[in-house]
């Protein structure tokens, strides 16, 4: 980071439905380029922004965080109220911050939390068609539960992963997945250190399966074993997925969600 | 009822907000129109249709109840799924039934519910922009709940009823309105035997006001009083109502939300 640069902090909340996901690409609507553009316009100056989770087309966040840096000043309101007025209403930057010292919203992230949410009943639903995976054989949300601590800890995840997976290390650090029913709803709240392409979508596929007795609440635990992508369950799809947060140290002072209070203290960056 | 017609009722959810409301109108994208063209494909022939409840432009239904007259016979199947296959997905048939004896949609409801959704927080919501209600000035629920409760019972409500209604009497009988927070919204779910023109919306709005501390918990009882739309406050915005059930008398076998719980044994249709 240059000297006369300024790096500033945002939270941003999205509706991934009519986006080709965050990356900037060419000739595509992206979250990154819209994000981007509005920001430019406050700045009167290209801006690039850096977000904690690259999340694919039609995923959502709760809360994303994004950094970037800047030559102009602003004060913090024109970035965030400017910049709304800029935005998509499926786009809306909901705080902004200057950032302390080193943070990159990609590098500094400890663990990321994602919740994916599966419509549990016979019939679709009109109000959450963009919003949940719909499923309508029953599912067993208890056996999901246990299914999913086999995947606790850290292991290698090949089993979980997509084709194109661009990552290094195939391991991961999983703090804890949390699946439970909300009357006609079944969630996955699941919370690692970082994610490997498609993992949290793989993982959700396996767990439906297990949830309608197709498999056996032991598989999670043999496909970690196998670690073999192509013996699992389908990708589960887009839209019931949701980037919840992301949890910075301490000292960064970046707000938490409250699911982070389930992180041993001593959560660290592992990769 | 003509002898060799077959009544069938229908529970429909919709996402309001691409629609000019439920009611046909022409040369306009209606809930009526959209659900009338679907099951006349179904049918072979014209299906006109008669529901509950009479929802605004951008009104949403968690269940609405809708009967149809028809000559010829399906499978209640075909009208489901044959049904959902001709409708765009921001419109559900959830489930199908034949009528029972001399039903109605509309002239058989004992009472209805709406349930109005108020996001408060500072920021506005991408992925809750077009179902709930934005406000960011701090709301006191308790106080809104408290001031709701002068609306229970039989009632002039013309200081809440929309200057086109086209109703006889101003009169209905509220059953129950309960107000409470959940996280970072505040709920208003409300039961009347029926509603007048933007009633809910009204009572939204008055609401809005005494929870935001502009008004004292006695301003419902006072405008009760005064019957005068013009004293009261502006009609709460479209996108944060829901019509969330219907209730009947037990003996047409419609299943009802479990709100009506809360109805007395007694409750009976009443204008």
């Amino acid at each position: 980071m240059n000297d006369e640069m300024t790096r500033i902090v945002l939270g941003i909340e999205y509706d991934g439905t009519a986006y080709a996901g965050w990356q900037w690409q060419a000739g595509k609507r992206t979250l990154q380029a819209e994000l981007q553009t509005a920001l430019s316009k406050i700045a009167d100056q290209p801006i690039t922004v850096h977000c904690a989770g690259r999340t694919d087309a039609g995923v959502h966040a709760l809360e994303q965080v994004v950094h970037f840096d800047c030559a102009v000043q602003r004060d913090l309101k024109a970035w965030l109220m400017g910049g709304n007025s800029q935005l998509p209403d499926d786009i809306r930057i909901t705080w902004v911050k200057p950032a302390i010292a080193d943070f990159h919203a990609r590098y500094s992230v400890i663990a990321r939390f994602y919740r994916y949410v599966i419509l549990n009943r016979p019939m679709k639903s009109a109000l959450l068609r963009t919003q949940a995976t719909w499923c309508y054989q029953p599912l067993d949300a208890d056996k999901m539960h246990a299914a999913a601590q086999h995947l606790i800890g850290e292991h290698d995840f090949s089993s979980f992963r997509a084709q194109g997976c661009q990552s290094h290390s195939p391991n991961r650090f999983m703090h804890f997945i949390d699946v439970y029913r909300q009357d006609e709803r079944v969630i996955i709240d699941i919370c690692a250190n970082a994610f490997l392409h498609h993992m949290v979508r793989n993982i959700a596929g396996v767990l439906m399966s297990i949830g309608m007795g197709k498999a056996t609440v032991d598989w999670t635990a043999q496909l970690l074993e196998i670690k073999d992508r192509s013996q699992a369950a389908a990708t589960a799809p887009p839209f019931g997925l949701h980037l919840g947060g992301v949890y910075y140290p301490e000292h960064y002072g970046i707000a938490r969600h409250t699911v982070f209070a389930k992180l041993p203290d001593d959560a660290k960056r592992f990769d």
